[in-house]
Protein backbone atom coordinates (compact mmCIF):
# COMPACT_ATOMS: atom_id res chain seq x y z
CA UNK A 1 0.00 0.00 0.00
CA UNK A 2 1.63 3.04 -1.40
CA UNK A 3 0.45 5.37 1.40
CA UNK A 4 2.33 2.97 3.94
CA UNK A 5 5.51 3.16 2.09
CA UNK A 6 8.08 4.48 5.19
CA UNK A 7 6.38 2.22 7.49
CA UNK A 8 6.51 -0.68 5.01
CA UNK A 9 10.44 0.76 4.59
CA UNK A 10 11.05 0.25 8.59
CA UNK A 11 9.64 -2.66 8.77
CA UNK A 12 11.18 -4.60 5.82
CA UNK A 13 14.87 -4.43 8.15
CA UNK A 14 13.49 -6.21 9.91
CA UNK A 15 14.78 -9.84 10.21
CA UNK A 16 12.49 -12.44 8.12
CA UNK A 17 9.86 -9.71 7.10
CA UNK A 18 8.46 -10.02 3.92
CA UNK A 19 6.22 -7.15 2.27
CA UNK A 20 2.99 -8.47 3.06
CA UNK A 21 3.64 -9.32 6.52
CA UNK A 22 5.39 -5.70 6.90
CA UNK A 23 1.83 -4.64 5.11
CA UNK A 24 -0.23 -6.54 7.84
CA UNK A 25 1.79 -4.63 10.55
CA UNK A 26 0.95 -1.57 9.10
CA UNK A 27 -2.09 -1.96 8.99
CA UNK A 28 -2.06 -3.28 12.05
CA UNK A 29 -0.81 -0.20 14.10
CA UNK A 30 -3.43 1.64 11.87
CA UNK A 31 -6.16 0.12 13.76
CA UNK A 32 -4.42 -0.19 16.90
CA UNK A 33 -5.43 2.08 19.77
CA UNK A 34 -3.18 5.49 20.87
CA UNK A 35 -2.55 3.86 24.06
CA UNK A 36 -0.84 0.34 22.51
CA UNK A 37 0.98 2.54 20.01
CA UNK A 38 2.36 4.84 22.39
CA UNK A 39 3.10 1.83 24.52
CA UNK A 40 4.91 0.25 21.83
CA UNK A 41 7.03 3.35 20.69
CA UNK A 42 8.02 3.84 24.26
CA UNK A 43 9.28 0.29 24.90
CA UNK A 44 11.85 0.84 21.96
CA UNK A 45 13.03 3.92 23.30
CA UNK A 46 13.27 2.45 26.66
CA UNK A 47 15.48 -0.50 25.29
CA UNK A 48 17.52 1.43 22.82
CA UNK A 49 18.13 4.22 25.69
CA UNK A 50 18.19 2.19 28.89
CA UNK A 51 19.90 -1.44 27.76
CA UNK A 52 23.86 -1.40 27.32
CA UNK A 53 26.39 -3.90 27.63
CA UNK A 54 27.32 -5.74 30.98
CA UNK A 55 30.78 -4.69 31.43
CA UNK A 56 31.93 -8.00 32.85
CA UNK A 57 30.30 -10.52 30.01
CA UNK A 58 29.04 -8.42 27.51
CA UNK A 59 25.47 -9.63 28.03
CA UNK A 60 22.60 -7.24 28.14
CA UNK A 61 21.83 -5.44 30.96
CA UNK A 62 20.09 -2.80 32.71
CA UNK A 63 22.96 -1.55 34.81
CA UNK A 64 27.10 -2.14 34.52
CA UNK A 65 26.61 -5.33 35.72
CA UNK A 66 24.05 -7.87 34.18
CA UNK A 67 21.35 -9.94 36.25
CA UNK A 68 23.48 -13.44 35.58
CA UNK A 69 26.83 -11.55 37.12
CA UNK A 70 25.29 -9.86 39.59
CA UNK A 71 23.54 -13.11 41.16
CA UNK A 72 25.54 -14.23 43.96
CA UNK A 73 24.07 -17.69 43.84
CA UNK A 74 25.60 -18.17 40.44
CA UNK A 75 28.71 -19.74 40.50
CA UNK A 76 31.36 -17.17 39.00
CA UNK A 77 33.98 -19.43 38.48
CA UNK A 78 32.85 -21.40 35.89
CA UNK A 79 32.29 -19.59 33.12
CA UNK A 80 30.60 -20.69 29.35
CA UNK A 81 31.46 -18.81 26.17
CA UNK A 82 28.45 -18.11 24.11
CA UNK A 83 28.77 -16.19 20.69
CA UNK A 84 25.55 -14.29 21.34
CA UNK A 85 23.76 -13.07 23.42
CA UNK A 86 20.57 -15.50 22.01
CA UNK A 87 22.61 -18.63 22.51
CA UNK A 88 22.70 -17.37 26.23
CA UNK A 89 19.33 -17.23 26.46
CA UNK A 90 18.89 -20.60 25.23
CA UNK A 91 21.18 -21.57 27.69
CA UNK A 92 19.24 -20.17 30.49
CA UNK A 93 15.94 -21.49 29.42
CA UNK A 94 17.26 -24.50 29.86
CA UNK A 95 18.02 -23.99 33.45
CA UNK A 96 20.93 -26.44 34.03
CA UNK A 97 23.69 -24.09 33.75
CA UNK A 98 24.54 -22.52 37.16
CA UNK A 99 27.67 -20.74 36.32
CA UNK A 100 28.34 -17.26 34.45
CA UNK A 101 28.71 -16.36 30.59
CA UNK A 102 31.28 -14.28 28.44
CA UNK A 103 29.32 -13.30 25.17
CA UNK A 104 31.82 -13.44 22.76
CA UNK A 105 29.76 -11.16 19.72
CA UNK A 106 30.05 -13.61 16.71
CA UNK A 107 32.46 -16.03 15.65
CA UNK A 108 36.12 -15.48 13.87
CA UNK A 109 35.42 -16.02 9.90
CA UNK A 110 36.98 -14.61 7.57
CA UNK A 111 35.07 -14.67 4.53
CA UNK A 112 33.20 -12.11 6.66
CA UNK A 113 36.12 -10.38 7.83
CA UNK A 114 35.46 -10.88 11.66
CA UNK A 115 38.73 -11.89 13.32
CA UNK A 116 39.66 -12.06 16.90
CA UNK A 117 40.31 -8.57 17.47
CA UNK A 118 36.38 -7.84 16.54
CA UNK A 119 35.28 -9.96 19.03
CA UNK A 120 35.50 -10.02 23.08
CA UNK A 121 38.29 -12.33 23.24
CA UNK A 122 41.00 -10.54 24.85
CA UNK A 123 38.25 -9.75 27.73
CA UNK A 124 37.96 -13.29 28.37
CA UNK A 125 41.84 -13.88 28.65
CA UNK A 126 41.69 -11.30 31.10
CA UNK A 127 38.89 -12.82 33.51
CA UNK A 128 40.25 -16.09 32.75
CA UNK A 129 44.04 -14.84 34.03
CA UNK A 130 42.40 -12.59 36.91
CA UNK A 131 39.08 -14.37 38.12
CA UNK A 132 40.89 -17.53 39.14
CA UNK A 133 38.21 -19.18 36.91
CA UNK A 134 37.87 -23.25 37.70
CA UNK A 135 36.39 -24.11 34.30
CA UNK A 136 35.79 -22.36 30.90
CA UNK A 137 32.97 -23.98 28.78
CA UNK A 138 33.22 -23.42 24.72
CA UNK A 139 29.46 -22.76 23.73
CA UNK A 140 30.13 -21.57 20.01
CA UNK A 141 27.93 -23.17 17.15
CA UNK A 142 28.76 -26.33 15.98
CA UNK A 143 29.82 -25.34 13.04
CA UNK A 144 33.31 -24.16 11.01
CA UNK A 145 33.44 -20.45 12.40
CA UNK A 146 32.40 -21.74 15.52
CA UNK A 147 34.99 -24.58 15.77
CA UNK A 148 37.93 -22.11 14.79
CA UNK A 149 36.44 -19.95 17.45
CA UNK A 150 36.65 -22.42 19.95
CA UNK A 151 40.26 -23.93 19.28
CA UNK A 152 41.48 -20.10 19.09
CA UNK A 153 39.43 -19.16 22.51
CA UNK A 154 41.01 -22.70 23.75
CA UNK A 155 44.96 -21.82 22.87
CA UNK A 156 44.32 -18.42 24.15
CA UNK A 157 43.13 -19.27 27.86
CA UNK A 158 44.72 -22.56 28.24
CA UNK A 159 47.72 -21.32 30.80
CA UNK A 160 45.16 -19.40 32.78
CA UNK A 161 42.41 -21.94 33.54
CA UNK A 162 43.01 -25.98 34.78
CA UNK A 163 39.74 -27.11 32.61
CA UNK A 164 38.57 -26.40 29.54
CA UNK A 165 35.64 -28.21 27.74
CA UNK A 166 33.21 -27.51 24.69
CA UNK A 167 29.89 -28.96 24.87
CA UNK A 168 29.10 -32.38 23.66
CA UNK A 169 28.22 -33.13 19.69
CA UNK A 170 25.69 -35.44 18.82
CA UNK A 171 21.57 -36.07 18.03
CA UNK A 172 19.82 -33.43 19.38
CA UNK A 173 16.50 -35.28 21.18
CA UNK A 174 13.29 -35.82 19.41
CA UNK A 175 15.51 -35.47 16.19
CA UNK A 176 15.50 -37.86 13.48
CA UNK A 177 18.98 -40.04 12.86
CA UNK A 178 17.37 -40.96 9.71
CA UNK A 179 17.58 -37.23 8.77
CA UNK A 180 20.74 -36.57 10.66
CA UNK A 181 24.15 -35.16 8.59
CA UNK A 182 26.86 -37.17 8.32
CA UNK A 183 29.03 -35.25 10.58
CA UNK A 184 26.59 -34.91 13.54
CA UNK A 185 26.31 -38.78 13.24
CA UNK A 186 29.74 -39.63 13.48
CA UNK A 187 30.29 -36.67 16.47
CA UNK A 188 27.42 -38.61 18.08
CA UNK A 189 29.19 -42.14 17.85
CA UNK A 190 32.60 -40.75 18.82
CA UNK A 191 31.23 -39.11 21.73
CA UNK A 192 28.96 -42.38 22.57
CA UNK A 193 28.95 -43.32 26.37
CA UNK A 194 28.48 -46.58 28.00
CA UNK A 195 25.00 -47.65 29.40
CA UNK B 1 14.48 -12.79 27.58
CA UNK B 2 13.24 -10.88 30.66
CA UNK B 3 14.95 -7.23 29.75
CA UNK B 4 12.73 -6.96 27.06
CA UNK B 5 9.20 -8.13 28.36
CA UNK B 6 7.62 -4.89 27.56
CA UNK B 7 8.84 -4.44 24.00
CA UNK B 8 8.00 -8.10 23.54
CA UNK B 9 4.43 -8.04 24.70
CA UNK B 10 4.12 -4.61 22.11
CA UNK B 11 5.15 -6.82 19.60
CA UNK B 12 2.99 -9.84 20.37
CA UNK B 13 -0.10 -7.91 19.33
CA UNK B 14 1.06 -7.69 16.32
CA UNK B 15 -1.14 -10.38 13.60
CA UNK B 16 1.11 -14.01 13.52
CA UNK B 17 4.21 -12.68 15.93
CA UNK B 18 4.67 -15.28 18.38
CA UNK B 19 7.23 -15.52 21.45
CA UNK B 20 10.54 -16.22 19.12
CA UNK B 21 9.85 -13.23 16.78
CA UNK B 22 8.99 -11.22 18.83
CA UNK B 23 12.42 -11.56 20.62
CA UNK B 24 13.98 -11.60 17.46
CA UNK B 25 12.61 -8.06 16.67
CA UNK B 26 13.86 -6.78 19.75
CA UNK B 27 17.05 -8.01 19.17
CA UNK B 28 17.26 -6.10 16.04
CA UNK B 29 16.15 -3.43 17.38
CA UNK B 30 18.75 -3.42 19.65
CA UNK B 31 21.35 -3.48 17.59
CA UNK B 32 19.60 -0.74 14.42
CA UNK B 33 21.22 2.36 14.45
CA UNK B 34 19.43 5.58 16.08
CA UNK B 35 18.71 6.52 12.69
CA UNK B 36 16.88 3.63 11.50
CA UNK B 37 15.09 3.65 15.05
CA UNK B 38 14.10 6.42 14.60
CA UNK B 39 13.06 6.60 10.73
CA UNK B 40 11.11 3.83 12.13
CA UNK B 41 9.45 5.78 15.59
CA UNK B 42 8.60 8.91 12.82
CA UNK B 43 6.68 6.50 9.81
CA UNK B 44 4.97 5.02 12.67
CA UNK B 45 4.03 8.66 14.45
CA UNK B 46 3.45 9.84 10.93
CA UNK B 47 0.64 7.12 9.73
CA UNK B 48 -1.40 7.82 13.24
CA UNK B 49 -1.45 11.62 12.44
CA UNK B 50 -1.64 11.88 9.08
CA UNK B 51 -3.54 8.99 7.49
CA UNK B 52 -7.71 9.04 7.60
CA UNK B 53 -10.47 7.87 5.80
CA UNK B 54 -11.51 8.91 2.62
CA UNK B 55 -14.94 10.96 2.65
CA UNK B 56 -16.51 8.92 -0.13
CA UNK B 57 -15.32 5.34 -0.27
CA UNK B 58 -13.66 4.94 3.16
CA UNK B 59 -10.02 4.40 1.74
CA UNK B 60 -6.98 5.48 3.76
CA UNK B 61 -6.48 8.71 2.54
CA UNK B 62 -3.94 11.47 3.56
CA UNK B 63 -6.45 14.36 2.21
CA UNK B 64 -10.42 14.45 2.49
CA UNK B 65 -10.59 12.60 -0.41
CA UNK B 66 -8.20 9.22 -1.53
CA UNK B 67 -5.91 9.09 -4.17
CA UNK B 68 -8.48 6.97 -6.00
CA UNK B 69 -11.41 9.13 -6.08
CA UNK B 70 -9.53 12.30 -6.60
CA UNK B 71 -7.91 10.21 -9.93
CA UNK B 72 -9.53 12.16 -12.95
CA UNK B 73 -8.70 8.90 -15.06
CA UNK B 74 -10.99 6.47 -13.07
CA UNK B 75 -14.70 6.19 -14.26
CA UNK B 76 -16.05 7.07 -11.18
CA UNK B 77 -19.84 5.45 -12.42
CA UNK B 78 -18.35 2.00 -11.67
CA UNK B 79 -18.34 1.60 -7.42
CA UNK B 80 -16.71 -1.54 -6.13
CA UNK B 81 -17.65 -2.92 -3.10
CA UNK B 82 -15.11 -4.95 -1.17
CA UNK B 83 -14.78 -5.30 2.59
CA UNK B 84 -11.60 -3.80 3.51
CA UNK B 85 -8.42 -1.22 2.58
CA UNK B 86 -6.94 -4.88 2.00
CA UNK B 87 -9.22 -6.08 -0.28
CA UNK B 88 -8.85 -2.84 -2.35
CA UNK B 89 -5.41 -3.00 -2.35
CA UNK B 90 -5.73 -6.48 -3.51
CA UNK B 91 -7.87 -5.48 -7.01
CA UNK B 92 -5.52 -2.47 -7.68
CA UNK B 93 -2.51 -4.74 -8.11
CA UNK B 94 -4.53 -6.69 -10.73
CA UNK B 95 -4.52 -2.82 -12.48
CA UNK B 96 -7.70 -4.24 -14.44
CA UNK B 97 -9.98 -2.58 -12.34
CA UNK B 98 -10.34 1.50 -13.08
CA UNK B 99 -13.96 2.22 -11.81
CA UNK B 100 -13.58 3.51 -7.84
CA UNK B 101 -14.41 1.75 -4.40
CA UNK B 102 -16.14 1.78 -1.12
CA UNK B 103 -15.17 0.23 1.57
CA UNK B 104 -18.07 -1.35 3.94
CA UNK B 105 -15.35 -1.67 6.69
CA UNK B 106 -16.32 -5.29 7.33
CA UNK B 107 -18.48 -8.05 6.66
CA UNK B 108 -22.50 -8.94 8.47
CA UNK B 109 -21.61 -11.16 11.28
CA UNK B 110 -24.49 -12.15 13.17
CA UNK B 111 -21.67 -14.31 15.48
CA UNK B 112 -19.28 -11.37 15.71
CA UNK B 113 -22.24 -9.06 15.94
CA UNK B 114 -21.36 -6.87 13.20
CA UNK B 115 -24.78 -5.62 12.39
CA UNK B 116 -25.23 -3.33 8.79
CA UNK B 117 -24.84 -0.49 10.97
CA UNK B 118 -21.28 -1.26 11.75
CA UNK B 119 -20.53 -0.87 7.84
CA UNK B 120 -20.74 1.89 5.66
CA UNK B 121 -23.62 0.64 3.67
CA UNK B 122 -25.74 3.36 4.38
CA UNK B 123 -23.22 5.68 2.61
CA UNK B 124 -22.76 3.49 -0.32
CA UNK B 125 -27.00 3.84 -0.51
CA UNK B 126 -26.29 7.65 -0.62
CA UNK B 127 -23.97 7.00 -3.11
CA UNK B 128 -25.75 4.95 -5.60
CA UNK B 129 -28.69 7.16 -5.14
CA UNK B 130 -26.63 10.74 -5.71
CA UNK B 131 -23.92 10.01 -8.16
CA UNK B 132 -25.98 8.16 -11.00
CA UNK B 133 -23.81 4.82 -10.56
CA UNK B 134 -24.30 2.80 -13.63
CA UNK B 135 -22.75 -0.21 -12.17
CA UNK B 136 -22.09 -1.44 -8.58
CA UNK B 137 -19.46 -4.45 -8.53
CA UNK B 138 -19.82 -6.33 -4.99
CA UNK B 139 -16.28 -7.65 -4.10
CA UNK B 140 -16.89 -9.05 -0.53
CA UNK B 141 -15.10 -11.94 0.62
CA UNK B 142 -16.51 -15.32 -1.33
CA UNK B 143 -17.50 -16.87 2.17
CA UNK B 144 -21.16 -16.74 4.39
CA UNK B 145 -20.58 -12.94 5.61
CA UNK B 146 -19.08 -12.19 2.38
CA UNK B 147 -22.58 -13.87 0.77
CA UNK B 148 -24.88 -12.42 3.53
CA UNK B 149 -23.65 -8.83 3.19
CA UNK B 150 -23.52 -9.11 -0.58
CA UNK B 151 -27.20 -9.94 -0.77
CA UNK B 152 -28.11 -7.16 1.69
CA UNK B 153 -25.79 -4.36 0.00
CA UNK B 154 -27.70 -5.83 -3.12
CA UNK B 155 -31.46 -5.54 -1.97
CA UNK B 156 -30.47 -1.70 -0.65
CA UNK B 157 -29.35 -0.39 -3.56
CA UNK B 158 -31.07 -2.22 -6.52
CA UNK B 159 -33.53 0.77 -7.14
CA UNK B 160 -30.62 3.01 -7.44
CA UNK B 161 -28.93 1.68 -9.94
CA UNK B 162 -29.17 -0.62 -13.54
CA UNK B 163 -26.82 -3.27 -12.70
CA UNK B 164 -25.51 -4.93 -9.59
CA UNK B 165 -22.61 -7.55 -10.16
CA UNK B 166 -20.50 -9.91 -7.85
CA UNK B 167 -17.71 -11.10 -8.56
CA UNK B 168 -16.99 -14.27 -10.23
CA UNK B 169 -16.64 -17.12 -7.99
CA UNK B 170 -12.69 -17.71 -9.93
CA UNK B 171 -11.92 -16.87 -6.56
CA UNK B 172 -11.72 -21.14 -4.20
CA UNK B 173 -14.64 -20.56 -1.81
CA UNK B 174 -13.20 -20.07 1.83
CA UNK B 175 -10.30 -17.95 0.24
CA UNK B 176 -9.63 -14.93 1.23
CA UNK B 177 -9.48 -11.76 -1.15
CA UNK B 178 -6.84 -10.21 0.67
CA UNK B 179 -4.44 -13.49 -0.55
CA UNK B 180 -5.75 -14.13 -4.13
CA UNK B 181 -3.20 -13.93 -6.99
CA UNK B 182 -3.43 -11.17 -9.43
CA UNK B 183 -4.59 -13.71 -12.50
CA UNK B 184 -7.24 -15.08 -10.09
CA UNK B 185 -8.58 -11.98 -9.68
CA UNK B 186 -8.24 -10.53 -12.81
CA UNK B 187 -10.57 -13.39 -13.57
CA UNK B 188 -13.00 -13.25 -11.09
CA UNK B 189 -13.39 -9.20 -12.23
CA UNK B 190 -14.01 -10.29 -15.62
CA UNK B 191 -16.23 -12.81 -15.01
CA UNK B 192 -18.44 -11.05 -12.88
CA UNK B 193 -22.45 -11.76 -13.72
CA UNK B 194 -25.38 -9.17 -13.11
CA UNK B 195 -27.63 -10.34 -10.23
Amino acid sequence: MKIFNRLINSFRKFPGVGPKQAERFCLYLMKASEKDVEEFIEAIKEIKQKIRLCEKCFNYSLSNLCEICSDASRNNKIICVVETVQDLEAIEKTGFYKGVYHVLGGHISPAEAIGYKNLKIAELVERVKNENIEEVIIATNPNAEGEMTAIYIKNAIKDYTPKISRIAFGVPLGGDINYMDEITLTHALEGRKKI
